[in-house]
């Protein structure tokens, strides 16, 4: 059941248009996903709930928006051009390439031991041969360009793999306009790339993909209070969204598998249940320590410190980030939905029903207006109140097929609310609304339902 | 006047924290700017008011978010490795490159006549010297890069030049999973990547930017009064969020100049006085023709074409786009609002005014809530206030500096309210919301001010 809802979603998330291999007629890029009427929809509320959570709803963070592309300078001082590599290694057989330290996990994995002569223990997984790989080799996974009209190095800059140095370099002129200090955060929500090996399990490993990240900055020796105060705040934001409580779990690095910049990371990991692996990694969130800023300053003669004017003291702030993905989250949003109950068919026997229980913040379509019939007198009520409706939400107007199905359709990408025009309406001025969960139904007049709507759409 | 306007603008929108360059402390890239606290909603209300018009508030439109890597195919398909050129010339003298076109262009301006000779005719703006140029060499303008583990050219993709490529890929999958059929659109906004010669002219031409770009697809034959429809549509859009007529016109191409997809285009210019330009383009409307579907449809072997019942004809839709630029757009917008006037100082006399008379709708922080003076009684009340209208809004509290200081500040960034917590709140229980534009205060319950700025911030 497990991995198979995976491949439920899959399927359903492609024929409703939620998600789809990008440019999948030249059959798909392996690098992305596109994001279809309801994924866009989906996600955009995801980063809307996100930004209103941790920026706006908040006097001590404001927002930035910094560039893909950023000086390479930023990488060098930031440690990625040296240190943001994977250890890669060739199957000198076959000729394909792979993680030495997933072949190794995965030889532990299954073997329930370390391979003692390293490499040279392990079979190809591709062609099965033995002692076949090379010396790893060191790969560094940030996507290179070229500005400007020249090929050589001077025009060399990378795409960012983080979203969070750009909120470093911008650290002072960002404090300074906002007139803030510590502590108080920067908060951004973009893409970022990063050459993965080995993209794969739908949109949770794509090289193209987008982040939320916030760098909250405060004074050494508050960190880690900061800390726990951030990792419980992000958790409590993951499910008051509607995940589960028991498909989340911390995970804790251990010290010797830290980043070149952190401290203490806690990654708050979804049973996403890919082959094999029950957990993954849904958020970070790190201590960064005074690495970033340091370094920073270090490299561009910057000023990053604070005076305190209490006690003189002078200080670099500390850092602690959470940063969530926003594709792992929708697809953790979709999974943990996704449920099969009973409904009533047309001849009121009960039938398996899909619905995706979606917190309605975060359905992509807020509600459908649906005449009980195609008629000259019903569809165009219905299409007035959907257009009506439009103002202020993603609204649906659907008149084909029979009734049942169309709320079959509704239920299965995650709609509220079904609003039915019907003949009665056309004496007494209500429609039957349906609440998607409970399916139950209530009367309610012409002109009262995008109060009824907005009473029942707060925060959306 | 007009000059220092853009001046003024820049400046303000470095100080205030709506824009700056990007990797400033590295001496920045030229490429991209980053938008600061301020920018950042300024630009996210621009482009949801867009998504409203052109999208969700539209039953014939639907999204998508396609992504910035595409397969290599899509853009051989399209042209764009071939087509999306600029011929450049370096002047052998000072190795400075130029745009051929941009410096016969010049020329002409200044000259009144075509250069006879061509290039031969004209000194190099950099050093001087003429008949030093080369012969123009083309220079494609899509910023290449690699995927995969191999830097050969079978990992060779491009970032998207135009988000409108991806939206053609995607036709048949979105067109069958939303039930459309023409005339229908897809809508999309994201990052596109030139590597623009001279990018310049502060955030209106960089190497990063946004676009907001729908297509839209219709029968051959109704292609050119969905053009009209459209064209005038786009032009309302820019007018009903605050521009003024007169700074804005039509541009109708050359038939000679057209893209080499285009039948007709027409761009709405705004009046940005850059030297010695005075009209830009702000957005087009380009008529595609089948261009872009017929090609895929060809290099993809994918069936694009739509079977019309009734007549058992069959065609492959004409695609009517208009694409805006969301960081020209905000240029735009802030040149539009920024005004002087006059206001009272606090000894009454009337001093120049700074303030941006941002639409409503468009604003970055919707309303300032200020204590008259830092106070253990009238701070926390108007924190709480503040706290509270976050949930709907961004709002920002200040206590710092005399409250007319703090009034210049928020004119300065486009707050269209401001609200007084004073000593008579606390036996009141009431605050004064002064209006921006008028700077008009009128005395409203706390418990109201909520409904207060709901009633006047529709649509926000």
């Amino acid at each position: 059941m497990a991995a198979d809802k995976i491949e439920t979603i899959v399927r359903l998330a492609k024929s409703r248009g939620f998600v789809f291999p990008s440019s999948e007629i030249y059959g798909g890029t392996r690098a992305a996903y596109d994001y279809g009427p309801l994924g866009v929809e989906l996600k955009e509320n995801i980063k809307r709930q996100w930004w209103k959570a941790m920026v706006t709803g908040r006097e001590d963070v404001v927002g930035l928006d910094s560039s893909v592309i950023l000086a390479r300078e930023v990488w060098e001082a930031s440690g990625h051009v040296k240190e943001f590599t994977d250890p890669l290694t060739e199957c000198q057989s076959c000729h394909k390439r792979f993680r030495e330290d997933h072949l190794i996990e995965a030889y532990e994995a299954k073997h329930n031991r370390v391979p003692e002569r390293g490499l040279a223990d392990i079979n190809c997984p591709n062609c099965g041969n033995k002692g076949t790989f090379t010396e790893p080799k060191v790969f560094n996974l940030m996507l290179q360009t070229h500005l400007g009209v020249t090929m050589d190095d001077a025009g060399l800059a990378y795409l960012r793999p983080e979203t969070a140095q750009g909120i470093f370099v911008s650290y002072k002129t960002v404090r300074d306009a906002s007139r803030k200090k510590p502590p108080f955060g920067i908060g951004q929500i973009g893409k970022s790339f990063r050459n993965e090996i080995t993209p794969g399990n739908f949109i949770f490993r794509t090289r193209e993909f987008e982040q939320m990240e916030m760098e909250f900055f405060v004074k050494p020796g508050e960190d880690e209070q900061w800390f726990e105060y951030w990792l419980n705040e992000r958790y409590n934001w993951w499910t008051d969204l509607g995940l589960k409580p028991e498909n989340l779990r911390f995970f804790e690095h251990p010290a010797e598998k830290l980043s070149h910049y952190s401290k203490r990371t806690v990654d708050i990991e979804y049973r996403f249940n890919f082959g094999g692996q029950e957990f993954s990694e849904l958020e970070g969130v790190a201590n960064r320590t005074d690495f970033d800023l340091s370094t920073h300053a270090k490299h561009s003669g910057e000023d990053f410190t604070q005076l305190e004017q209490e006690t003189g003291e002078r200080w670099t702030p500390f850092v602690v980030e959470p940063a969530a993905g926003v594709n792992r989250g929708m697809l953790a949003f979709l999974l943990d939905a996704y449920a099969e109950d009973e409904a009533p068919n047309a001849k009121g026997q009960m039938e398996v029903r899909k619905v995706l229980r979606l917190d309605k913040r975060l359905a992509p379509v807020k509600a459908a207006v649906l005449p009980l019939s195609r008629n000259v007198d019903l569809s165009p009520k219905a299409r007035d109140l959907a257009q009506l409706l439009r103002k202020n939400w993603n609204v649906e107007f659907d008149d084909a097929g029979a009734i049942g199905r169309r709320y079959r359709r509704q239920d299965e990408i995650g709609t509220p609310f079904c609003i039915t025009v019907d003949f009665d309406t056309l004496d007494d001025q209500a429609v039957t609304v349906r609440e998607r969960d409970s399916m139950e139904q209530q009367r309610v007049a012409l002109d009262q339902v995008e109060g009824y709507l907005a009473a029942r759409l707060i925060g959306a």
